[in-house]
């Protein structure tokens, strides 16, 4: 019982016992559009990379590094950006400057994309056969992970100013993840940062997670990154 | 209509026009359950300070410099901390060195605290009449922002790590913050960050917002902190 204020409330909580079973009416209707994203990229032969990260990790400065000169450019195929944001078309600016074609969606209050937010790019872009499409997710290291858009992997980037212990703290975004990307290498002198403390927790989680490290501000590191998108049908 | 995958889809998106009305009496039980834990930390005389960052952006370093020698400590007054994490109570182990009562509660796949989290761990600790009660949010820049939990308080934690552009991209956590505090300031020479461009773009949201510059790691600017936490009441 709660003595402190005198409300006298015992302490269970409401919350952890109600259920709402209309629920699942609205993951049958999502199921329905992610079905329907993975046979209009299948269609067209077009892999679909979801990139999840924490806010300023370096997800549009890597995009923007990677498709410098398309279409073609450094990536050697054409591609497309789907941007999710709360607010503001800033990163689809500074990536359309790559040449390649890039749809934002704007969240608002939101915290992940929906399978709806890229049904609707998807039919916003002219998709060329056999383009990587590459969904920047709101920056949230959380919610975009529960949310199948029909994309073909999950790749999480992980900055090193953010902790080496972020993997164990994050479990979700690393669990199936296809690909990790430690990103800002060129910082490593400046943080505390083990990355082999790093990497054990990530594949405490996820045995065979391929790992990249690189530096999209320097390029250091942008080959192994290139090379894993080179294989990805 | 969607063509490319032959669907004959209409564009339309079924999540848009569902309503969930059942979603009221949750809300009305999260409303009582904030009410009691502010009717809780009034009884006591105890401030709480919601801390809302992106992951990695030092929430808990500021904390662990911050409590240094508690009780009392350069607060100059008794204090405790409520942690937020998905897993993990690395965080409250952290914490528990600085002699602060600490409560570690884990959200599983939730991604923010709830009113009922910092209800129990409200339950479980002996908080000295007067005491700051530091609650650690989860990290995560979006939705801490959308669940009362009874604080006096929301400051939200921006690293220098993250850009200069971020509160405008991610309004919500920066429209109602009592404070901002810009961290890892020791990193600025190494970093593209433009400090009067993210002031701008934060008070452009939040004309008062007041705004303090440190580095827990080397203490600099930690007094601006600490003063604005003195007149707190």
């Amino acid at each position: 019982m709660c003595d402190t204020c005198g409300c006298g409330q015992p302490p269970e909580h409401p919350l952890k016992i109600k259920r709402i079973h209309v629920v699942r009416d609205v993951r049958e209707a999502r199921a329905d559009i992610v079905e329907h994203n993975r046979a209009h990229l299948a269609a067209l032969g077009c892999p679909a990379v979801n990139l999840v990260s924490a806010p300023g990790a370096g997800k549009t400065t890597l995009l923007e590094r990677t498709l410098s000169g398309q279409p073609g450019g450094s990536l050697g195929r054409p591609a497309a950006v789907i941007v999710g944001d709360q607010a503001t078309d800033n990163d689809a600016q500074r990536l359309t400057t790559t040449g390649a074609p890039v749809v934002q969606m704007n969240t608002g209050t939101g915290c992940h994309l929906e399978a709806w937010h890229v049904h609707d790019a998807l039919h916003q872009l002219d998709l060329p056969t056999g383009a990587i499409v590459f969904i920047e997710n709101v920056g949230n290291l959380i919610c975009p992970v529960f949310f199948d858009l029909g994309q073909t992997a999950n790749v999480v980037l992980l900055s090193v100013t953010e902790g080496d212990e972020k993997p164990e703290k994050y479990p979700e975004a690393f669990r199936d993840a296809a690909l990790m990307v430690l990103t800002k290498v060129d910082l490593l002198p400046h943080v505390d940062f083990d990355r082999g403390r790093c990497f054990r927790f990530a594949r405490a989680l996820n045995p065979e997670l391929p790992i990249v490290e690189l530096s999209a501000r320097t390029g250091e590191g942008m080959d192994g990154w290139l090379e894993w998108l080179a294989e990805l049908r």
